[in-house]
């Protein structure tokens, strides 16, 4: 099945290029309220599943133990600017276990924003593994490790206990036999396995409820989303979609992007889940599909607030407007009988 | 018309994304080798049709007033990385016109490397309108001004004489009534009028052979491509494709980068030209395509030398492989008859 175009991006009052995106809106028992495109080939989630492989963090105990609150457990799902905050909390993390940035394992590479770029120019030279976006997550994972007696030595492999653990939490969150899927690499190393859009929305429609799930992993997703829409600066950063987004729907869902055109949502009010993945892997018109179907969900389809995130502006290197994104009249024909 | 899926982003094994392009390759009087998708419809080219734009530099004595060698005519077709020797070559270019950067309308932007970020950073803290990668053609724009005594002020208005020169030479190489396509504006302000990919590759084709220009026309662009032949680092730089694959194919083509996923290239010895676009603007699937027809065309297809190009792969960021791009078996099928 071919997925539909739900994202233009239009240059001179013409269409410039087009993105297909396949996308679900489910319940917690799997009822698809929306479903475009292929919904049941199975998709690698990438970062967008993050707040899934947090949940043993918080299981665990770790989090307790080592004292973390809210700003370490988002921190632990994010997928960070490696701004000096996000830098030295996952550095802080990390000590709470007694380990530092050599015991990561993620790999290194420079932050997002350029101001960070120039801060490391003038003092260091060269970015850390606490600069990776994926920082905070990999010292969730040391932590978790630590705390449970286990050596963290290895913790990306998926023959690890720390990924084995990972992997029960997606295959239960999600209803899905990863024993199946193709297995890829993340650009962290950790295992990605490759799941259906639909379980990824019901899943999050389960941590949304804590429906479907044991009570101590229904209290631990609560917990872990509270605290990614209490700091959404932790989650991702300056600047960015998930942060600004949360902010601009006053924290009435969770957001979170993953590589190659992924998002997921959690909408803890509405009791739903939204997955969807833009075929040729760009993150613009991910967001964009994100956004809008996130405002319908909301009621909010023509609120001002949001309307940078549905129709983001185009400007050249002269600050002048020259175009922008926007949903396709397909896409909101579709999405239109969400309106909350 | 759908355009067909050319290219695969592989993860694990598995399909992670899909990249959908037209291609068509086409001879200098409009016969198309191969067609692939909607070629008929009108696409911005952006800067993939640079060394149209540099034409009347070259046609109107400008370069040879200001002695341009073959490093300066390349450089006024580039959407060149910033480098230290590209900012040089742009700066020295517009001194020989009495000129200097605020002369420019192009705007300023970072430059693509991270050593050019940190010179920066360690020195003025900002880059210049010299780092924008389209900083040779408007030295270019500006010295053609000057030299033809136009007050080079505005020279980037649709109206301006400079821009009105430069959409003769478009109308006129690809044989296109540019008042009756969308026009949009530049990342760098200059207008980019939507011509139909079929026309950019008979256009290309008559660049490569002279056909179907007038002799000025064609002794120009012999030139022009001859300088960004001999001098591809000027046309891109450092680890760029453009560059690169020239200089893997022992110069048998000129290939040329546009935003938003589109491609051009000249093939002088064969007497044809190609025009792609990628339909969801992304780069990466651009480079692909290109390389894949261009190694068709030129009977290298299984050479080691350009597997690279036609077969990239994604690394994570501890190095480890984790993927790849790589043409779709539609594709190769499509172009395997091209064969030298």
């Amino acid at each position: 099945m071919d997925d539909p175009v739900l994202v233009e991006v239009m240059r001179g009052g013409a269409v410039e290029s087009r993105h297909r995106i396949a996308l679900v809106v489910s319940d917690a028992e799997g009822r698809p309220l929306v479903a475009l495109g292929d919904v049941a080939r199975p998709v690698f989630p990438r970062s967008a599943v993050k707040v899934i492989q947090a949940l043993p963090v918080v299981e665990s105990g770790a989090a307790d133990a080592y004292g973390f609150g809210a700003r370490e457990i988002a921190l632990s799902t994010a997928s960070h600017n490696g701004e000096v905050f996000h830098v030295e909390t996952a550095a802080a993390m990390l000590a709470r276990a007694g380990k530092a940035e050599p015991d990561l394992e993620c790999g290194a590479h420079w932050p997002n924003r350029e101001d960070d770029h120039g801060l490391i120019h003038r003092t260091t030279g060269k970015p850390t593994q606490l600069h990776n976006n994926c920082s905070g997550k990999h010292a969730g994972f040391v932590c978790f490790a630590c705390h449970t007696g286990l050596d963290p030595r290895g913790y990306v492999g998926r023959d690890h206990p720390v990924q084995r653990m990972i992997e029960a939490a997606l295959a239960d969150v999600t209803r899905t036999d990863l024993a199946k899927v193709p297995v890829g690499t993340d650009g962290c190393a950790i295992p990605t396995y490759a799941i259906p859009l639909a379980a990824l929305a019901t899943g999050f429609a389960r941590l949304a409820t804590g429906i479907g799930l044991a009570p101590e992993r229904g209290r631990a997703a609560a917990r872990i989303l509270e605290a990614c829409i209490a700091e959404p600066q932790m989650i991702a950063g300056t600047d960015r979609f998930d942060t600004d987004f949360i902010r601009a729907i006053d924290g009435a869902a969770y957001v979170k992007v993953g590589a190659e055109g992924v998002y997921c949502a959690a909408f803890p009010k509405l009791g739903l889940g939204v997955a969807l993945k833009c075929a040729d892997g760009h993150p613009r018109a991910a967001e964009v599909a994100m956004a809008t179907v996130a405002a319908h969900l909301l009621g909010r389809r023509d609120d001002p607030a949001l309307a940078r995130f549905l129709t983001p502006e185009l400007k050249n290197w002269n600050g002048t407007l020259v175009g922008g994104l926007r949903p396709t009249a397909e896409f909101e024909a579709a999405v239109r009988s969400l309106a909350a």
